[in-house]
């Protein structure tokens, strides 16, 4: 490890500093930790990581593990194996913990992200007993520099007893500077967030902290576990370009400025094609206002096709950050990070006006979207920040492709077997085969558009005889209820959604 | 009629005044037309009437109609029964047009209220042809003064190619000054809503509009029709002092002020009943930020137990209005009506840490909320601001009885036959067996509180024989898909959800 002192500019810090197992050692069975870490950039790993192995020695601590969003393997891999995380919030993407949380191992609360901070600092959870917070460096006054993410850190140094701070050197120093913290007072006393434009700065740059709270110090040097994205394969192109396609018509229509309105994009392989496409877009000058900037943000702001980027998380895939994060003193000007508390605030996506475009497990036939569960009960990730964007944004889209395993599973269904956005706040689906535009459409004319334009043609005919016949029992928004799960209900008994 | 002219300051538009018959020939088949009125107050008479009684005579004249929320008898009632109304927003509680809707007769599109008029301005449901908006008087610059709510009136305004005014004499004069206009701009422009206490005043007390915009002004002296509320029953007594109780409780562990946070209660006998408990609570200075304010809270005002009350509309039932509107004077200082585009705004609501109480027409074991409609199909009244309210709110509670229909039908289900509000928006549930505090638990953990505090006795152990054998089957939310509607099924067939 490297001699972190110079990187702790709070002198009274020096004698604080640790090795992880010590720092460990502050975390005691019952007690609720806060870690920063967001899809999954910026989160502590030594310290839990140390935890877990005295875990495994020693037997578990169990504890519940609050984080920004998605971490690494050290929190949700380790420390779930060495049955130490009996709670967790808000989001998750590794396989270890879905595994323990769809088995009721792990009790875990799929909240909506910028919910979190609000709701700790209300008290609704209890309190949070220590904040594990991985930091390019510590001012002189004890404030905490993040790195390649906010989240909840915040948060989390307000609200707990004591902080763990893992200063981390292979995290691009050149971050500093970058982020923008401004933590909302509690009502009756919160104000007006002053952000009226995707680049205003209205915070710090670092997480102010008192530096008595900080009990330990610790050195790492383990990079961010970035996860690979695929090529952009055909059916997220032709999805993609599909989006495109509609966002120009509404231009043209003068529904949008050319420049569009801030942009906001989902984690993952579909979100990142949508990103690329812009590539071609007519007019440079595009914003983002989103909770994760992705490989394809980087190369847009290299182009100059956006001019800003605003965000929570950064989230290159490892080719990505090796392009990338050598050359950050020429984006940093460019970017802010935000807490997700402000990322994803719904004052902001409001009057911003965010054009969002999320990813859908699948949709119904009017119109309401499941994001979060196969099968309607085993958990993917989470809600993330869907929600907050596709409630707020000026134009909501969900993307998915039309089906999936092999033709055998239809992303259209007659009733969603989980809801997470509700027909109330869904204005377009696009998959491969087109776009549903159900602004202003009643249940019965909205599913005569999403069976045409977007299932695909094999299952076409089964969901029209399912909205035939569930139209001639009557009703707004016409179901059969004793088959309306059949699709499903079929996959379950003979592997697949056909007939 | 009267004479309205020393109503209508602004001297060019004498010459405009005409009658209803009159005016209501400006409204031309296939028009979109947008009137005043919200829950049911402030919404035009004469014309509408007038125009249906034209239709019954000459045939109809089909028209797509907006309107804040809910309104009378002329307008969903006498215009639909003439044919008239082909396409309905944004909400209604009127048989006549439900039944319409029911039988797709009328396209109707059921929107989060506070969505409305941006989505108007930003063009999505194409243009306003003419707003007919019902006023208190016009001022000397064409300003229109509005009578017992704003609702959408501002935006119709702004928007349409042509204005009708109705002149209502017999509307409480002492309104005049309660209003406060503020239009939020369209994205990129889009400022800060510069409202941070609930009595905060920031636009004007009338409806800016250039007087060549005012096509037609036409007299009226018809009330507001107004619905009688049921005395408090026992069952809704219960539901609000549970409520109350959890209250207080939250105020002792300090996550409420003695003086609660301001206050949001639905439309209706439920939400009335707990504004009426209300009366007990210990503290007075209670803030009121809501939709509708019905009789409860001018009973409230009167004795100081609120000081303040912020909405969209009055609506008193016929005693409230005969026992409250002639001392208006008295309240007005204390009452402030918005545009339901400001008082159910998600930034002013997260901003001010409302406390959200709607009613449910059911929920499920999991926590997802039923607000519209009846066994999954049949619309009710619509979604109206409880999506506003629930998602933005400090707490969200959902209300209901824990059994309707004599006991055939449980209110608790194992999936919800229609969602509206998903598992991520609800805090806690409240029947008259309990309150189910759901703030961070799992699913799993979510439905064994939902059933012991909140269902009935009789629905118990067929719910907790659900939710049993869907845990055994396994998930994060376990579900048998199969029969997840069982009970909504058993209710169609054998007449009860009771096995």
């Amino acid at each position: 490890m490297a001699d972190i002192k110079e990187l702790v500019g709070c002198k009274e810090l020096h004698g604080k500093i640790v090795s992880p197992a010590e720092a460990a050692k502050l975390i005691k069975p019952g007690m609720t930790v806060g870690t920063s870490g967001f899809t999954p950039s910026g989160y502590p790993k030594v310290v839990p990581q140390a935890l877990a192995d005295r875990a495994k020695a020693e037997g578990p601590v169990p504890i519940t593990l609050w984080t920004g969003a998605s971490v690494g393997k050290e929190l949700d891999g380790a420390l779930v194996e060495a049955g130490c995380v009996t709670r967790r919030f808000p989001y998750q993407t590794n396989e270890v913990i879905r595994k323990a949380i769809n088995s009721g191992k792990v009790a875990y609360a799929d909240l909506h992200l910028s919910h979190c901070a609000q709701n700790i600092r209300y008290g609704f959870f209890g309190k949070i007993d220590v904040a594990i917070i991985e930091a390019l460096r510590i001012t002189e006054d004890g404030g905490i520099v993040p790195t390649t993410s906010v989240g909840n850190s915040n948060a989390f140094v307000e609200m707990a007893d004591k902080v763990i701070v893992e200063v981390n050197t292979a995290q691009p120093a050149e971050l500093d500077g970058i982020h923008d913290i401004y933590s909302p007072k509690n009502p009756p006393n919160r104000e007006a967030i002053p952000i009226e434009k995707v680049n205003a700065r209205v915070g710090t740059t670092a997480i102010p902290c008192p530096p008595s709270k900080i009990v330990a110090v610790v050195a790492s040097d383990v990079k961010d576990g970035q996860r690979a994205l695929d090529p952009v394969d055909e059916i997220s192109s032709k999805m993609a370009s599909n989006l495109l396609d509609f966002l120009s018509v509404e231009v043209k229509a003068g529904r949008l400025p050319k420049q569009l309105l801030p942009l906001q994009s989902g984690v993952g392989n579909v979100a990142n094609a949508v990103l690329v496409g812009l590539d071609e877009w007519p007019t440079d000058g595009l914003t983002v206002y989103t909770e994760v900037l992705q490989d394809a943000v980087f190369g847009l702001l290299d182009k100059g096709k956006v001019a800003f980027a605003s965000s929570t998380a950064l989230t290159p895939s490892p080719d990505g950050a090796a392009k990338y994060y050598p050359r950050m003193k020429e984006f940093r000007d460019r970017i802010v990070l935000r807490p997700q508390e402000i990322s994803n605030n719904p004052e902001v996506i409001r009057r911003l006006g965010i054009i969002a475009m999320n990813t859908a497990v699948e949709v119904d036939i009017y119109g309401h979207v499941n994001s979060t569960m196969a099968g309607g009960t085993k958990m993917l990730n989470g809600i993330g920040g869907s929600g907050d964007f596709a409630r707020n944004a000026y134009l909501t889209a969900f993307l998915c492709p039309s089906e999936s395993g092999g033709g055998k599973i239809s992303k259209v269904v007659p009733f969603c077997s989980h809801i997470d956005h509700t027909e109330h706040d869904v204005d377009i689906i696009v998959t491969e085969h087109g776009v549903a535009d159900l602004r202003g459409l009643s249940p019965r004319e909205r599913s005569i558009e999403i069976i045409k334009k977007c299932a695909h043609p094999d299952y076409r005919e089964a969901l029209t005889d399912y909205r035939t016949r569930a139209e001639s029992a009557g009703g707004h928004e016409p179901h059969l209820l004793a088959e309306a799960f059949s699709f499903h209900v079929r996959l379950g008994t003979q592997g697949t959604m056909k007939q």
